[in-house]
């Protein structure tokens, strides 16, 4: 079973890596770029019998810094 | 408008950064992880007319590279 995990900063957190990739695509002459916000994507292969409570504790444990992080489970096809 | 693109590693170009974190999950006890592959998320808020054009010439020119990542563009409701 493929699973994808999106981490993205909290709202309110710093993220000067957004703020380095929108100075740059300024930078570049692309107007009408009102905010950047960079994330994580983490796609685990794991057996279909895997539990939602096991990959929430991946996430929990490992995956996402929940302190300044949010993380959302997503179940893909194939 | 808000889109997201999602840049991932293509098929074959070795993940040091999912395989770390594969034996990570493993080290915590957690079987059935077959592979684990890291991506990256880029958000950006942009005016509403920008066309798939421009946000297609940022991916190739800045957000990524294009050698050894692929990228996909989501359009976000809201």
């Amino acid at each position: 079973m493929k699973v994808r995990i999106l981490v993205s900063l909290k709202p309110g957190v710093l993220d000067p890596q957004g703020r380095a990739v929108h100075h740059a695509l300024e930078g570049l002459g692309f107007a009408g770029v009102d905010d950047v916000r960079i994330g994580r994507t983490v796609t685990l292969e794991v057996a279909d019998d895997t539990s939602d409570a096991a990959l929430e504790e991946m996430c929990e444990k490992l995956l996402a810094n929940t302190v300044i992080e949010n993380y959302r489970i997503e179940k893909l096809e194939g």
